[in-house]
């Protein structure tokens, strides 16, 4: 597995990343994957899909909740500047292949496989599924080797939780060249970011929409004023001059992630400890820190909301530049397994 | 469900029929489906199938055999008088809409559903798969929603192991219709055929190439008499003079299958069970009758075998055919769902 500090090796790695189209991207986001996009997109030759197809695996019942997302993550990518010059950026349902080769790796993977996969295990406890998982959410790891080796990405940029998804996308790989007696899919390696997932501003979990523990990308100053007032901080912290805790304190974490002070941030973890820093100055500075890093980001938002039509635009372009290589990876793996007649 | 006594009622049905591209076809196939789809094909639109994405599912070891076997499936319909210019024939993964409505049906059906489809289970103890079953041959009754939905079919031959399939098909055009919040999709109907499964010649099971008990309509005349001495019949009938069995006889199964002339049947059937008939005399009948039924069908195909070319390209028109037809069905499934941007 790589992490951030991989050298930039020119441009010779295809990085394939993405989301799911299912709302408003936020802090967590950009900690964990949008803010590496922005570095990768000058090292690597970055793809970037809007995976609207895998998230209808577990969104069946609000296909139009997918559908309003696609446009607003471009938002988001273009607002955080992701360049659609240097990145391509493409809407993973107009690209048919995609499902072509999910259907024939369906084949290279066993129903005993699947259920082995930790990750949709742990997904299955995580959404309630029980015993009426989707079969397209079960098997939805097969669909992304499809999108993977489409692009015959060799980075992959995942959480550590996400692993498993990258080993049975080579287990699928090798599969298929043995089949083929040829090289013709390629193996990736997961990227892990240094800074993982970041927790909500509960502390509970991550921070996840569903759980309203979030800072959206696109807050307004309001909102994020408040979601820091909201912050958890340390609860037996009560009067300023009693020492603090700094682990399982959120406003630290976010300080950790976003503050690049490191030495005053380190003195003010010591101030914290000792005693005699209260909880409303840490936040202050967590504020003044997340209101100047959002404020360009909302800003650049808002100048690409005014012209809908030039992202839809984008959007097609990086499709149709995406799609000529995926169906190039396709008709290699159909011609492979006889599926050429013409 | 319906049956062969339907009555023609013009053009208003489209018929969606095919098979899995995996050896020659047999007598079995002639008795159970060939022969109607001659007689289909001028009372319905039929689409006929040959399904090598399907065949992949359960013979991924081994594309090139249903590579191959596509196109000798295909001079075997046209050997027993399929006529393309009344039936559409076209090849399964020459239309990748098909895959891309397998891939968004998956989120129609649970994993628990699937589980329960009995032929799903009947045909996992037959192939020996346990646990090892591929994804693909596990999800297949929801690629056969695709196939016959893809063409809005509103009836579909099948035997009566196969009826779970249609009942599949149908919850997930009422599932899908139910979200749409239209009609989309068209529910379909069982057409099960009066004479089902025709057992191989040594009466163990059904004429399967697997179990090497076939008649393939492609035989020799040299082979069909072999064929026929080998034709188990009654173990108890020693004798000439001793009473004989019916049931169980595989000579006098294929004939109520083939001759024509149920009165002298119905007298040679009386005689045998009275005994003085020897089984060297029903195998006589039984050779002339499969030998007048063969050898027009054998000589047919040698003819079209000449010009396999012409036999590609008769598929690949009807190939654009179906495809246009497809694409348009899964062009509304796709905008129903919100998956269209541009």
């Amino acid at each position: 597995m790589s992490n951030d500090t991989t050298p930039a090796t020119g441009k010779q790695h295809l990085i394939l990343t993405g989301d799911r189209p299912t709302g408003p991207l936020h802090l967590g986001h950009f900690v964990g994957s949008l803010r590496n996009r922005v570095k990768y997109q000058h090292q690597y030759e970055q793809y970037i899909m809007i995976a609207d197809a895998q998230a209808l695996t577990d969104n069946m019942d609000d296909p139009a909740k997918v559908h309003n997302n696609v446009l607003e993550v471009a938002l988001d990518y273009l607002a955080v500047g992701i360049d659609p010059s240097k990145s391509t950026i493409f809407i993973q349902s107009q690209i048919p292949e995609l499902t072509e080769l999910t259907y024939y790796y369906m084949n290279l993977v066993t129903v005993a496989r699947l259920e082995r996969n930790p990750t949709i295990k742990q997904e299955i406890i995580l959404r309630n599924f029980e015993r009426d998982i989707p079969a397209g959410f079960f098997t939805y790891p097969v669909s992304q080797a499809a999108d993977i080796t489409a692009f015959k990405a060799s980075l992959v940029p995942v959480g550590e939780d996400q692993i498993p998804m990258i080993e049975q996308t080579n287990e699928i790989v090798r599969r298929f060249n043995r089949l083929a007696k040829q090289d013709i899919l390629v193996e990736c390696e997961a990227l892990v970011p240094e800074i993982g997932r970041l927790p909500g501003i509960d502390g509970k979990a991550k921070m996840s929409k569903s759980l309203g523990n979030c800072i959206n990308l696109s807050a307004s100053a309001a909102e994020i004023k408040a979601a820091v007032k909201n912050v958890y901080t340390d609860p037996l912290h009560l009067r300023v001059e009693d020492p603090g805790h700094i682990e399982g304190n959120i406003a630290f974490t976010y300080l950790d992630a976003f503050d690049i002070d490191k030495i005053a941030l380190q003195e003010m973890k010591d101030h914290y400890t000792r005693g005699g820093l209260g909880d409303s100055k840490v936040k202050a500075r967590l504020e003044t820190i997340l209101q100047d890093m959002l404020a360009p980001i909302r800003e650049r938002r808002q100048e690409y909301e005014k012209d809908r039509a030039q992202v839809l635009q984008m959007l097609k372009q990086g499709t149709e530049k995406a799609r000529e290589i995926a169906a190039k990876t396709t008709d290699e793996v159909k011609a492979a397994i006889g599926l050429k007649h013409f």
